[in-house]
């Protein structure tokens, strides 16, 4: 039988962190051998999440500098940080020095330029030769970069997975910029996200409360306040190969898992064979292929997403405005999250 | 006492008439003296719709040229009619003539040029002096032409009431297209709307089941393909005395009633005074206080519409994008429809 | 023009609270003089809830000793308590003392034996007098009661609001009891409820988080430890002169108001007259038409008593098991909290 | 490589197949070969059903005997009828015949009394032999006779799969029954169930549209009328060697999957050991142990068991009243349906 993969999780209370969980535990080939939380070190994970019983029995491990410095590759093949932002990277390099595998589901390892962190999230890092190791875990896009990674044996990857709106708008947009970007007029970009509740996390507030929430529909972080907004500049940015003007407005909507992205750009024709652009769209996913482009007429609804990392891709043309509408759907706790470490953590894997 | 007005209905089995009655029959100054129904023509309502029991003992009417004629100004004053599209403009003329005023809340008296009616609804109309006498019911910004038409007593006053998603744009964009419109590009107007299920309807149709659409959300009809696209390209080309191009996406929502509009508008300058534009917004709702300008950062909630007619708008500017945001909610059901058309019965009332 | 009854509210940043707050904005007769919460006290209202702005125009009183002696007749004629269960009791005797009428929608004075009170929800109570005085403000069957002490001018009436299951299972059990209790096992009440999110409060709780509850059901204070079973065996011991034993066992359903509450009773034969005993029923409530009794085979659902007084009733009898069904859905918060508070305040003015 | 397990569906236009078949395509050691619809029969499945595109390639087989006259067991292991009742029953004797397991999820094959089944369900059966070898797939307890059936080569095994309802009351019952029944009142039973819509099936009705079910609960079938009675009384009665009393009343809930039970029986003494029950109930499922018993104080959400075969179990004893209060949550779609046939394809496949 072969032995499975070894996975520690850091800030398992959260919603990624949970459905993290749920997906490690489906799957045969891999076992969970820590979780951490500083904050319920020492308790009985299945105290805390009664529905756990029988299926996780391990008691919280703390998360601190001795805890992080006890691990060795012996025991633990990859370590996730479902932590907020500014927790891995006091970590990480002393983890993937040991040749321990990160998988950071939270901002830490996103952004190549280290300033672009810095203004964003507010933290001052020091940790520059981590972050220039990082790759940005968009599997569909850069699967080559960390297969590479892989094959180097002398420390472990380091994987900055994409935020949630991000991967929804990059596996809308990317084949569109890649295959016509001269076509495109790029201070264009409008993206507008509609995301399920678990998106704005697991915490104590009053405007998280089910009857604060049901049965509305709202705007938040309106007008270039959303921090996914510069990774999709970074992102977009390399793609066309020259600076990308982006608007991105979040929305909350009604239910738990679950994102749409509604991304309008405008095109400098009114000639677009959104046939051929499907086909190419088609080609582009082709090893990816829980990437579904739909037919005409058929338009991605969340629910078909949702405990999957499977996307569904829509592309209309809206003629007398010279504007391609583009919609993607995910969930934002799979595809925009733990299930794409996964990927990423099977990318890794198979280079071992 | 003051006497009653007097209150018709057809079409009252769907959502719209349905929200229609419960409106009325909160105020103590309507009665309602028939529902028309041609399907449940000598049913007993309450029978079809149990929790009407107690509060309304009527049998439904027909909706024919037999009953239309036999109506008469001395029983009825106002008809509302709830009816899908291509019901009204046959029975409406003869009842204005009679000096019964009609509010129509379907889309057949939305439009001064009867062949985008016919374009985009497919009948063929022969009411062209009925239509030319029709107003349309948006009530901040109409209700001169509505309060003038009143006041000619020699007949009915027609009422073309304005569509859910286009109240929403309506009252978010007129006001800024007012204000500056040499400063806007006018084809850059992208609308992206968010509603309630129950602006689908209420229809057998799988595609509208509960297990459907819960915890999921899903754009329709992109592209340029929802009929409300001509009713705001003619309200917001005479706002801005010159064409508009508007790109109007819509997306349902898991709730029963709201509808939240995102409208994106590109600006000539990045030099927005965003606190002078909310004054000029405030000026121009100053008698029609139930729209609301919220304050910086506070976002619109649909759930703080529902049931009433007021709206909710913020105004957001991304200044490197040189794009303004401007959110709505509303009522889908209420200003989006028949609270708005009891707005129109109250002002054809005052005149009385 | 005639003189607005003029209302002060305690505690309104709860659910029950602000559906009080709803529910009087929308009447002419009503007018709120003053919202009082010691935390927000000097805050602008419309602040802290911006969906009141343009309609709620007044700053927080406090709820303390100096504000509560400041108040006068002169000023206020209703204060309402919509605050924690423990609060009322401390203002209350010096308020009726006053002329002024309190209307309590927490706990404090729904319990005739003041023991009862102090043993179920811990607090020390020395205010016999005034909880002699106090009313159980169940309209339907207790406004004689409530009507008299209105008429008796000497102080302020003082009303125990009842609680929302309370409520709806009085109504679905008292005509039973009143009709035939000789032919009831009356140890074998079992009362099922259900009960929208809202009930469980306004808290900055974890497990009220919409991604905690949405889609989800869930049982909570089974096996006799909710605090509504005392306030059950008061009223139904009253009707059928004997002791009621009751089981109560509440639910939290995926929805923000509304509650349904499922009677089971085991008759001592199997001749019961469902359509005699349904009659019985609609006589109980003719003069509170309110609430229906269903016909055969529709069921109560909860959205058609939503933001109304309603109740819908309806009544099954498993004849193998010789056992009563009686299913009762009312809104939580409108005829379980504020709007039976209203229903009280009509029957106190009723005879100023 | 071990070969897959060839599966084919009938019915899987409605909820109950179409979540089969999302189980069976999680698991790498089944697949699918046929999937049968005659109204859809020649049209490709993802057509329908787009979220399957790249997933499922396979056109719509009939269901007709030509169809199933042309199956062979060299091509296919198991065929699931997730048809209405009344359909399998024509074609199972046929398969089974043929050394085709048989998994039926209607509830043709619960009965062992067929006069049951034709009084309840109002269709004549002829196939009384098929009847008399069909197995109640209700795997906690059944296993050792589905397993003993599976032994004998001589033909398929034919599962009457368990009702959803009756899932979660034989789980939260069967080990009280057997426990301590001289100690019960069996004439006492009450289970009231609270369901997702998704249990009311996929039919296009007014009834089942998102905006008649959101924000709203309802019984439904009270009074004795349910289906899942004959199969609670059959299934307890056994278990207690003596006839058992059931009342059961179904409700809607508005969420689309999962199901509660909670159930109330009369205890002969007040003298409950509730610890020691519980390790008897713990005993009971120790080789199930994805039926978990709570602790104290924790109870059953229905979200923790969706999309699993888990039930989640917690007993309270209201002593005042001698009654058993026991709750339990399972998915209607799963551990309710397919995830229970995938139960019973196991333990059969074991034998093979």
């Amino acid at each position: 039988m072969k032995k499975k993969l070894r996975c520690g999780i850091f800030g398992s209370t959260g919603y990624t962190g949970l459905k993290l969980i749920d997906l490690i535990l489906q799957r045969d080939d891999l076992e969970i051998v820590f979780i951490g939380s500083e904050q319920h070190k020492g308790e009985k994970f299945s105290k805390i999440f009664p529905n756990y019983q029988n299926r996780i029995n391990l008691n919280f491990s703390g998360l601190n500098n001795d805890f992080i410095n006890s691990l060795d590759k012996n025991q633990v093949d990859f370590v996730f940080f479902a932590t907020p932002n500014g927790v891995c990277f006091q970590y990480a390099p002393s983890l993937i020095a040991r040749g321990i595998h990160v998988i950071d589901l939270s901002a830490d390892y996103r952004f190549r330029d280290i300033k672009t962190y810095e203004a964003w999230y507010s933290f001052n890092r020091t940790d520059l030769e981590a972050n220039r190791s990082a790759i940005y875990g968009l599997v569909e896009f850069n699967h080559q970069a960390i297969i590479s990674k892989a094959q180097d044996r002398s420390q472990g990857v380091l994987i900055g997975n994409p935020g949630c709106y991000t991967t929804a708008a990059i596996l809308a947009l990317t084949p569109l910029l890649k295959h016509s970007p001269q076509n495109l007029d790029l201070d264009s970009i409008i993206i507008d996200g509609k995301s399920g509740i678990s998106g704005a996390g697991r915490k104590a507030e009053i405007k998280l409360l089910f009857s604060e929430l049901n049965d509305s529909c709202s705007p938040y972080n309106l007008g270039g306040k959303h921090r996914h907004i510069p990774e999709l500049e970074m992102f977009f940015g390399d793609v066309a190969q020259k600076p990308c003007g982006i608007v991105f407005s979040p929305h909350l909507i009604p239910m738990t898992q679950g994102l749409l992205v509604t991304c309008y750009i405008k095109t400098k024709s009114s000639q677009i064979d959104i046939s051929e652009l499907k086909n190419f769209y088609r080609e582009t996913y082709q090893n990816f292929p829980h990437n579904y482009i739909l037919e005409d007429g058929i338009y991605p609804q969340t629910a078909w997403a949702v405990d999957s990392n499977r996307s569904y891709i829509q592309i209309d043309f809206d003629k007398p405005q010279n504007t391609l509408i583009i919609t993607c759907a995910i969930d934002n706790l799979v595809k925009g999250a733990g299930g794409q470490g996964l990927q990423n953590l099977d990318l890794i894997a198979g280079q071992a």
